[in-house]
């Protein structure tokens, strides 16, 4: 018998994350708000959350969902339980007048996974190759009561893997002319036609929402696309943003 | 005389930012951390820290000055006075033993200005047009004395204006060879060429500089590019994310 040699091998994989968000017609703030955090153990965290009615008083709101939430991750506090604090600090300050979605998106590299949190009705759609759900789980919002639980979702973080996750405005679109969207099944049917990279799938989807609003949305919509792939490229991180302002 | 109907006329700009990042040759953590944040009146602000040293260390550090800087400017803290906090933060918990850089990038809608924050030795790389300039007064790190000082430069947001911040990994390139890289001049010569996008430029600033280090970079490179150009198309707003990763 011969032994054959151990091999080291490295699997290369890359995470690509795209961000899609867009103002309710005529509103010059959203009320949704998102940003991307580094972890301490290694990864990075989007963390998304739309507060309760528009314009300003739902910024502020958001703002301090996602700020809190952004802290706590940075501190190596666990997706659930930064969760569970933001809702604990927004319950305890608005005394459950004024509630929000949120959503953690996480790469967590110490364990090699995709820790999804959902404290938001909207669904989340996760495909894998042939394969996809729409968890659609009841799940309720930030701040309507003492300890409300987050629903968490735990993927290996693998090639093939795709997860999309939007506030309600995406829900919502077309409802106001009778032909309210069904996410999930867009994005099935968008991956199908193609292999679109993250930035066009979410750009796709959120066309879709505006067109069936008539380019008004009734709403602000925020999509966010996590996509892991093969990867044979460079070590390099990379971030783009791109900011649009009417002078 | 007739007098020509008033018209309101909105001028569309848009800002565009590319990240681009790699660890020191064979190490797993880079000392340098980036992160972007909402600016609670309008706009957003890059914030990037260099630690000392490099590894394990220099990340913790980099990533306490980041986190101290994000939270004061999410309070609506002004630039200046957020990184003095940070220094005397450092400073305090340090007793001047750990230094570390930092440069803020703001887009301020309030003002309409770009500001740049910068306690780094490194320069700043400043466009418009036909004309360059690069930002290279001294500038001390912070945590190294008490009151330590930061240097701001603000500049009105319109298009053709082109940013380039960088952490010292771009300025040592080629050092050990001999061969150091004269930054401000390769980005000169990259503009000159043709029009880069902020990703293309940031990307052949650090292939420039990883070339020069036989692809095994003495330090952590962070590269950011900031752009500011007309915009015709729509209001979304866009972020992506490159996180290739080892398994």
């Amino acid at each position: 018998m011969t032994s054959s040699p151990k091999r080291c091998t490295i699997r290369l994989v890359e995470v690509r994350i795209a961000v899609a968000k867009v103002n309710k017609y005529a509103t010059s703030e959203s009320g949704d708000t998102l940003e991307a955090v580094e972890r301490p153990n290694g990864g990075l965290s989007v963390v998304l959350a739309d507060g309760q009615t528009s314009g300003r008083g739902a910024k502020a709101v958001s703002m301090m969902v996602v700020r809190k939430v952004i802290t706590l991750l940075a501190e190596g506090v666990r997706d659930g339980a930064a969760a569970r604090a933001a809702s604990d600090a927004l319950f305890t300050e608005k005394k459950g007048q004024v509630i929000s979605t949120l959503n953690i998106c996480s790469v967590d590299l110490r364990s090699g996974t995709i820790v999804l949190t959902r404290n938001n009705p909207a669904p989340i759609f996760v495909g894998r190759g042939e394969k996809s759900d729409c968890l659609e789980a009841e799940s309720v919002p930030l701040g309507t009561s003492r300890d409300v639980r987050p629903l968490i979702t735990e993927m290996v973080l693998e090639p093939g893997l795709v997860v999309v996750v939007y506030t309600d405005g995406l829900v919502h679109a077309g409802r106001r002319r009778g032909q309210p969207m069904d996410a999930c099944e867009v994005i099935r049917s968008l991956l199908e036609e193609q292999d679109p990279s993250p930035q066009e799938l979410a750009d796709a989807l959120l066309a879709h929402a505006m067109k069936l609003d008539d380019d008004r949305p009734a709403d602000d919509i925020s999509v966010v696309v996590l996509k892991v792939v093969h990867h044979a490229g460079d070590d390099v991180r990379r971030m783009s943003i791109r900011l649009p302002i009417a002078q």
